[in-house]
């Protein structure tokens, strides 16, 4: 059932560049805006999104309390299980919750309270002040995929990732202004020791970006190597008192956290880092197959990972996050950007807006081998719903393939393309006198056009998205050209960025302090490949 | 600038098959959500769709009553032209309007108060009852492209569209259970002359599909000819008291109605039958380059040309149209996909429903060339907006290439099972004690999965949207199969439904009827070829 199951693993973890500081950079004006519409070449980075569109929602106040009552009753009595961490366990008794074995049942109301010392909105900084991005609220922040093992290359050829191919996707990354985030494990190193990747992910995060990024997950030492790396680039004050990385803590769906997991949100909640509460749901297996009961059960184990972050440390940011998919009921196969899951990444965003947490969810998902047209239809209905249900952080934004198992140049360059439509979409609808347009109507009037107009003059620049990717030429005009498809010109804007890459500046004793770390730790441990 | 324009000209005629009585359809039961999730292999007919998800809206009453106030303005002070047509100049004077040579000042208030006899919800009748559709309220129809010159046919060759094609578009409408909708100019026939071809196009809706259909509109006694065929089809009688056609009545925005289109509004709305006023608009070419400017001016094109078909028959069915695309200001190419006609589909749409008209706009545009993922990412950006922006009639739904100048086999054949996944995403989210599925929630708990339990066997077989198109195997299982992209897969769809297809039956005598008044009417005049 699941070979095409996608793994969601590991992070990078991060330190360096201009020192802390962080703050929220500015919106950019009219330069912003125009690099929004030029589709992302590389050029004048987008600050994250500020949604002046209302979210959409499916559910109504009777459903919502519904499915409230419905995972209380589950917390309560069902219950969750945290595996083979008896601190975790002891910590939840402490708390007031009847632990039996693993399993931790919640009295009503235990983890709500618990929740109320988590923040609705906080700041990730990154090293770069103008890339720190807001978490929460009115806020949409795009990150690349997140942890495939291979990669489709600009040769068209399916191989095992390497850390180059990584390095290249954290270069893109920087580059593409829609791009607000660098992510984590963009794709799996596969040439580096697994015990020892997650030092040069998190040194490529640092080195050759300055967008905030993710940590790594999958051991606490390693979550520790990540701290520690984090405080070397931002200084170890900065860190204590700000939030440098957001890490992906994901349930084992239905109703489980592993030690593995639940030794990451430690180490981090501890450092007063963020933890993306995960359930990793593909419905018909891991949930009920309807919405309702998928939203349930996502519900429940949001609650009870996300309140044991509070028993960590009161205060930690959390997020509620989904990764929402469905199986074939024929096959096993995950599918992607079919209604259902659209039905609960919108079902989820409202009941993380009533909990008071940031919501993850969604991205540019599909279940395609290739970059082809369900690529991008199963693509864009998963990101047209994630936008519009008001998620603050969109993993998986840029770059997915293959139901996670495949990271793609191609693909990357024509999400980041859409990605720029939807934060213009997300712009305020301009009704002043200029928006009204009333002087061009008038100037124009019946039978006439408005090419030439002074109302067009003075907005042409700006006044629409322009694709960098979408060929609207005659039939001629393409012909002649070479008959392109989408991804042979996304094949080319990946060439011609990545040969036009200039890394950011970086202070050279952080750099080499970074490097002696990674170094030490290496040598401190011999090569693991399983 | 326009070499890529779209025309959307010219329909084909009703009339003929399972008499009158069209009354509303079942809506079908567990089958039909068995045919709705399996994506749209020939198989159980879907009817309309009922939303039950609320409209998404981005203007708020403020910015509405602006946009109506703008209008309003522009009514009275610019008004709008009705070239060379005496008689429509003439009922406007009559009715209170200033008429100075061709353009019309509308006094506040005019167009409105004559709106006020247009039905808000009304039933286009199809010769099978059971495929008859409600035009308004909380109903979406989908129908097919209309207007291409051009196919893109199964061998991958792009030609000149032929009667052929033109049936083969029918016949894929009929079998497709997601179309409820015959559509009108599938593709423009060349190989017939341009004076009858629409004579062959209404005999191939009435006898290829018992699905509602679209008349002529290209000139007032092709328009006269769809009537009378639709009277052979339904009945002189039903034809009267009921609507069979619906006929799409563009604007030559800026601000100008011609003599063609006015004359083909006249026929309809004097017989009764509906008209979709629709500016059609390449904003920064036909409006001005913002979303609220263009909004104003086709609110105030709609209002003008809605009202006068109340002016005509007060009664007549008509619909608020639009069809918004952006141009390229660097190249004069329209694009589409772009987030500007979205948030114009969107403004218009709450528009039209405060005026209380059904609502027609997007389809699934692109200006892609080709069946690729440019094609797919605008296809879906666009049918997204327009599903979720509550629209009544989707033209355009399938097979739309090129900005509209080619019809294509595989596009259509992938719309129709996007268009599948949108009607589910319509029903109602079930919060039934089977919805809420708390009982295999507790009889999975934690650790386990849902693939084998009680609640998963009950539902499993309409639990998800089952894609026709997408390939979610393995990428060895792909691979081993050919690796084969989305359109191919559509080709090979297409190829088998065109082997399976069998006509609809029809009383013999109304086709008999039909072919001699087709036989007579091409008798009766010269071939034309431009």
């Amino acid at each position: 059932m699941n070979q095409n199951v996608p793994t969601e693993q590991e992070v990078a973890a991060p330190s360096e560049g201009r020192r802390g500081r962080g703050g929220r950079g500015e919106r950019g004006g009219a330069s912003a805006r125009r690099a929004a519409r030029s589709g992302g070449g590389p050029g004048q980075q987008l600050t994250y999104i500020r949604r002046s569109i209302k979210p959409y929602e499916v559910l109504d106040e009777e459903g919502l309390s519904l499915i409230e009552a419905n995972a209380d009753t589950i917390l309560e009595e069902v219950g969750i299980e945290f595996r083979d961490d008896p601190e975790a366990l002891k910590l939840w008794k402490e708390a007031g919750a009847e632990v039996k074995a693993d399993r931790v049942h919640f009295p009503k109301g235990l983890c709500r309270e618990l929740l109320k010392t988590a923040p609705s909105v906080f700041t990730q900084h990154a090293r770069n002040p103008e890339r720190s991005v807001q978490i929460g609220g009115d806020a949409t922040v795009f990150a690349p995929v997140y942890g495939p093992p291979f990669v489709r290359d600009l040769e068209g050829t399916r191989r095992y990732a390497t850390i180059e191919d990584f390095r290249n996707f954290v270069k893109l990354a920087y580059m593409a202004p829609s791009i607000h985030h660098s992510g984590g494990t963009v794709c799996e190193p596969v040439d580096v020791p697994v015990n020892k990747r997650h030092l040069d992910m998190v040194y490529a995060h640092m080195r050759f970006s300055d967008k905030p990024f993710m940590g790594s997950v999958t051991a606490p030492d390693r979550a520790e190597d990540t701290v520690s790396m984090a405080r070397i680039l931002f200084g170890e004050k900065f860190v204590e008192e700000n939030t440098v990385v957001i890490n992906l803590i994901n349930a084992n769906s239905p109703m489980v956290f592993d030690e593995t997991m639940l030794g990451a949100a430690k180490v981090y909640a501890r450092a007063n880092q963020a933890c993306i509460i995960t359930p990793f749901i593909l419905a018909g297996a891991m949930s009920p197959v309807t919405v309702a009961g998928t939203l349930t059960q996502v519900l429940a184990e949001v609650m009870a990972g996300a309140a044991f972050t509070q028993l960590v440390r009161p205060g930690a940011p959390v997020l509620f996050g989904t990764f929402a998919s469905s199986i074939s009921m024929q096959s096993g196969a995950p599918t992607f950007g079919t209604p259902e899951p659209s039905l609960v990444s919108y079902g989820a965003a409202q009941l993380a807006r009533r909990l008071g947490l940031p919501f993850r969810t969604g991205g540019s998902l599909t279940g395609s081998k290739v970059p082809d047209a369900q690529a991008a239809y199963e693509s864009a209905n998963t990101l047209n719903s994630t936008v519009l249900a008001g998620t603050n952080f969109v993993l998986h934004a840029a770059g997915w393939l293959e139901g996670g198992l495949a990271s793609s140049y191609e693909k990357f360059m024509m999400d980041i393309d859409q990605l720029g439509m939807q934060q213009r979409m997300c712009e305020p609808l301009d009704l002043s006198e200029n928006g009204q347009a009333m002087d061009a109507i008038r100037e124009v009037g019946p039978g006439s056009h408005y090419l030439g107009c002074a109302h067009t003059q003075a907005n042409f620049q700006t006044a629409f998205y322009r694709s960098s990717i979408a060929d609207n030429n005659s039939y001629e005009q393409w012909s002649a050209e070479g008959e392109k498809a989408a991804n042979q010109r996304a094949n080319q804007l990946a060439r011609n960025w990545l040969d036009a890459y200039q890394a950011p500046a970086l202070d050279e004793g952080i750099d080499e302090a970074l490097n002696d770390f990674v170094a030490r730790r290496k040598e401190s441990m011999p090569d693991a490949f399983a």
